[in-house]
């Protein structure tokens, strides 16, 4: 596990091939200076592993978990039910059905343990990690600022991509 | 947990309003005299007793678990994971989306962990409890009898119902 | 506005007629002693009311925003845009579609605005204030332990119901 | 911006990726001779920046505004809510659920505040600017017989390609 | 036909079961003072009336067109086939699919002919009227007043309502 | 048009872009030596000719009338409407949406105007007409025995496949 | 079985509890004296009279198979697949899928054996029976005429509900 | 037919074109020595041989049924009505819809013959077979212990991959 002492965000992900969809949650952590892990496991080939991950991340010092899993996604409620800790999902588009299986497998959890989805595939995963951010910015004054950059420079964005139209 | 020492079948639920669906299943259990339990537990809820229940179904004679569940429905998944007993999913319709939800979370399961799934609902329930039937009557000559004369009876049935029409 | 001066939680709604779902939230907040607000605003018919509360949430001293909307859900993802709060989105069910459109509305959200998606209805909006809890709870130690009484308070009761069946 | 004065249809996209779809609609406004700019934000980006151009564009000239964004595509109503200009939305396919969600979230709209909504991709933002052609040619009898001539022309080359065939 | 000879918009629906549907759009016709009439023909049960009407509509003055209809909802598509007027769609929930059939029978015209679709049911039928008002009130500075008379009162109602809350 | 005189099924395209699922029936129809003709014509874009054409098959000596068409496909209703020749509809898949908008523009036809829907895409294509051909060998003993050779092949042709395996 | 010895139309439900949906068909085949015949049998549960049925049908002068069923819906395909008569599918709305499972069951026929699909329901039920009418009107002249009144009857209804609207 | 005398599971496609997905579930079977054959035959396009092959498998000793099918996928179900022995069905993507209409022609059984359905494509196939293997291993000590390996190293790999990440 590429885990660092002060782990701050888990990246969570149920199969090796959601990576390339994570990794958008991965640069975004980077930018932000957040220091996070990237953790694989399954809801269902390693429920141990996924209860051990669970049970010590908040004793490990983790604050925010973002799970990434496709098809009957069950991973981020799982987590969810065995950590106090918030836990943010992003359905992956890994069947035929385009990524709505993962989507209400994710987001339509039973009141009790809430699972915070974002949108499917790359999109949601980049929004994860921003609102771990805004999450931790809470009560992290730099980051807020920083946040606050952020958001500035996407509305500059625009305004540039304007000029090349 | 009603469970008397003979139990071969067990029917799980996710919570006690998915009674009257699963009563369906019991109502069969019933007619073919095969052993069974409710069993109330929730993946997300009560994690623990769910992993309790799934690691001991087997050592304590269980040979096929029904479960029930609605809206992101993991249960079946989450204790197929930690069971070698074939596990039979029932998606129950209790959110806006009528079980669609319940459906995809059940029976999307990713390669590795399978849930055999039934129809959304009664119907399903009552399949649930079929379908445990012919897997033991695989080993059990009187069963296949009374299965044999089942599938009899519901074609008289359709004969008796003609007369009526 | 029920404001209170040390609101930590808004609760948005797009329309009084989500208040019978939203209520949900409110049980959650009151049985956790969270301050809260209830706030109603729509996207379409009172964006500058919308905006401006967006604006002037954070500097108010709130900490989490839930909203829920149906329909073409834009509540959620426009005051997101206007804040660097996390926001909680609550697709509800008020048309044909039974709540489809407000999930997608909601979760779909494109990269750099994040909103934190729960399931439709009632349940979700249970699970908003519960997520809600989990992030403050990240900074405050007695929520934290009151969050883990529930979580296995939840546990318990299905014992309880187990008894009954 | 590429804006002339007298700028009677703006066409607005949430991201520039939109483009090669909406340049479905330009080819049709120039083919009209109706002069139209093409004007980038999003209504989650650069939220000020959709404000700002909902609210002059009445003011500038502007007749009929075109908008096309995809997965959660609030942008058509956030600017219908700010100006009183009729507003053609177009959704676009710009996620894996294939523009449901562009088309739910663009559609939906409560009751209030109408999004006149097109088809999903290409054949939507051609027939944008054929509404909006039918909007300004109630007032503009050249632009009417434009239109006829077109839709006459639209006949003739279903029975040239039966020719083909 | 309750038609006046000034009739500027025409509400048309495709069967007399979806008048309650409809009435949504009189009542703000009413409200706005823009003479209306209501016409009953089906794109299947009565094409030439359907042609017939559409035929003549430009020519008897009407410059906006409203159709509500259900299920396999041609009749939007097949009147704005027959006029150059802009045509205004509302899908009316009359299957057992829950309007998401008349939806995209409406919605998805190919290129050529557009049809400005609104939201399923009541809100939809209501947003059509005031997508016509929008339109008129683009030459007749009344309407254009009444009408921002009347978004401006959409807010204030909301605020109304949080008295209330 | 390639009609022949004695053209007994009519196969009608809403676009020449739905030529390659189309001849999926025309070699059906080669294949019982059934005569036909491709005729191309669009609901939206050529309405009159529609209605010419649907006026004038019957007496044409046309029996069957087979019509492809895609997106918001109304071509087989509004021909549906417009005779009383059985009329077979082949939802084509042309837009993001894969062939759902198509299937259900078709099928879902209110009481009184039936269209024969077939599957979305090639296999729709070819089983229209293989329906005409069940509808022509009612009264011709000739193709009657050519069907029930044809029926006989696909059984045969399932045995010599599975030797290859 | 309530046949008649002359027997033109069969019309066969997979359940008894589809009677109220079917009889819509049974109004429309006495309304134009087809010779009919109401037949029960289930593709799952009585396979065998399933199939003696679908094979005696064209020696017992059956020229038209009407078949409802609901949820997984196989019967339609079931018999078309034992019979080279035409074959109509009425999806039958029997779970909480609202007929989209009978609809998809009934109409993605593949290549080789076609299945008529009506829409979901009784306006399914309905049109089935007219065309089976339009079918058999082919070599009937005089159920032709009757079905030409019927068509006009359809028109006039309108022009008559506009009176009264 | 690649039968051998002990063939103990049985892989029905109804189509060779579904072999592709198909081979996931030969794969597992060889991997745990379970002696199984390949039977090609179509529900629809050769009843006989699929009727003849269900009323046979129970007598040849086969004890698992497992099939594969697309598109209106009664295949699973046809044979389940025929045979007491338990019918696991995989649904195949081979249409538009994306093996949406494939699932739900499996799953959506009505009450009285169960189909244990799986994910649709290879996952499912796979899944199937183990499905298969976990029944059989019931009563088979030796198959119970390879699921046992299985299973763990399953658990064992994410542990690997987690290294190379």
């Amino acid at each position: 596990m590429k885990e660092k002492r002060e782990t701050v965000v888990s990246i969570v992900m149920g199969s090796d091939s959601d990576l390339p969809v994570m990794k958008e949650a991965t640069s975004i952590l980077e930018e932000f200076h957040v220091p996070h892990e990237l953790f694989l496991t399954s809801a269902h080939r390693s429920p141990e592993r996924t209860s051990l991950f669970a049970d010590e991340a908040a004793r490990r010092g983790v604050k925010v978990i973002i799970v990434g899993a496709g098809m009957a996604a069950h991973l981020a409620g799982v987590i969810a039910s065995q950590t106090p800790l918030p836990v943010i999902g992003v359905p992956v588009d890994s069947s035929s059905l385009q990524g709505l299986d993962a989507l209400l497998s994710t987001v339509q959890m039973p009141g009790g343990i809430p699972v915070a989805t974002m949108a499917i595939g790359k999109a949601g995963a980049k929004n994860a990690a921003l609102m771990a951010v805004r999450i931790l910015a809470l009560e992290d004054e730099g980051l807020r600022r920083k946040l606050d950059v952020y958001i500035r420079k996407m509305a500059d964005n625009i305004e540039k991509k304007q000029q090349k139209l």
